[in-house]
């Protein structure tokens, strides 16, 4: 029944936190400046969710996510005290730490498996590119980038994971959702996507607290993506 | 300098012709009808350009290649006089034969050479489920699917390449077009991306008579896909 898989990303196959304070310590180093890079990777995605709540509500026209996060780093870098430090040409380069993100150890593994069964794609808030060049960094083997520019639309707005089935030319049923976020899941089951979840108990450190176990009767729980394959082969 | 290369599929890629024949032949021979295969492939896909240009000329919105494919069915199996004989759901069926084209032998070696150095992707007048499905039967391997339904546009309308060139975040000359087509790296070129030939002479079987040779000075000419990895790399 279930024809294609569709991903989160930020989070749940890629370490944000861990890959964007890596890039952004050492991008600083590099210049003589200092910084605490995992507080300087929260700085700067807990900026991501207000940022895309003007496009969904309607008072900004959908703008690609590259261009929010590089919003993002200058309203970050000022908080930082560094706004001074590093030019426009720079910040192009830093904005890319979005596209240089380690993979989770099982993610490779687990989309290699699934995808001689099912067509595998990110739904992602991240653009085309943002999607395509990360991919490219971190090995993850697509077989389309769907997602937010395709709708035009951010998560957890239904035309995303719509729009994702539909370029494929599934029905929402035939297309299955896997996220580390229960309320990514909830917003496709909501639209007749089947889901899955994978927890990712350290993507915002030690001390998370959110999105810990499934909150709800889920179509599949798996431990990780290779969990994930076995259990889509069974 | 260049960072993507994109392709032309049909004909470029993929022997268009040969692959419809022999699913319109099974098809039909599955349900004790006889048809002349190449003589179905070549009607139906003489439809192709007609269809098409009713909506670059703007009398028809954007609609996937998809249904212009459906459409031309229907007229194919009325000028074969089979129109009685295949009812809608059927007619679903066979044109998923657009879906099912072999590749050329030298294609996914050549782009599996490509792919660690490029990113590579098509830019097809086909839609985003024609092509990331047929790539799963043809085992190309994509980094993304562009072309005319991102644009929205079909070639060689100038959208189609720069809407491409723009969803991986790059400039027109970052990006190759690759075609065995005169007119497609024309329109390309016209727009300011890179171009390289790859000769099909068989594309339209032993009487071909158009694109035998390169018609311009086109930035790569190569003899096949494999040329082409070897001649990017040196």
């Amino acid at each position: 029944m279930v024809r294609a898989l569709i991903f989160d990303v930020f989070g749940t196959l890629v370490d944000w936190r861990s890959g964007v304070a890596r890039e952004s310590e050492a991008f600083c180093n590099a210049r003589g400046l200092a910084i605490d890079g995992l507080a300087f990777a929260d700085s700067w995605r807990a900026k991501y969710q207000p940022a895309m709540e003007a496009v969904r509500g309607g008072g900004r026209g959908y703008v690609a996510l590259d261009l929010l996060h590089r919003e993002n780093l200058d309203a970050t870098l000022l908080e930082f005290g560094l706004e001074g430090s590093i030019d426009a040409a720079a910040r192009e380069v830093l904005n890319r730490a979005w596209e240089k993100l380690p993979p989770w150890p099982d993610c490779v593994a687990g989309l290699n498996a699934l995808k001689p069964d099912y067509v595998i794609a990110p739904c992602s808030n991240g653009s085309i590119a943002l999607m395509t060049w990360l991919a490219k960094y971190a090995g993850l083997p697509w077989d389309a980038i769907l997602g937010a520019e395709i709708a035009r639309a951010y998560k957890p707005q239904p035309a995303v994971y719509l729009a994702s089935a539909a370029a494929l030319g599934l029905a929402p049923n035939e297309v299955m959702m896997v996220a580390a976020h229960n309320s990514d899941l909830a917003a496709a089951r909501a639209v007749g996507l089947k889901t899955a979840f994978v927890p990712r108990p350290s993507e915002h450190g030690a001390g998370q607290t959110s999105d810990l176990a499934p909150d709800a009767d889920w179509d599949v729980i798996a431990a990780d993506m290779v969990d994930l394959a076995r259990r889509m082969r069974s």
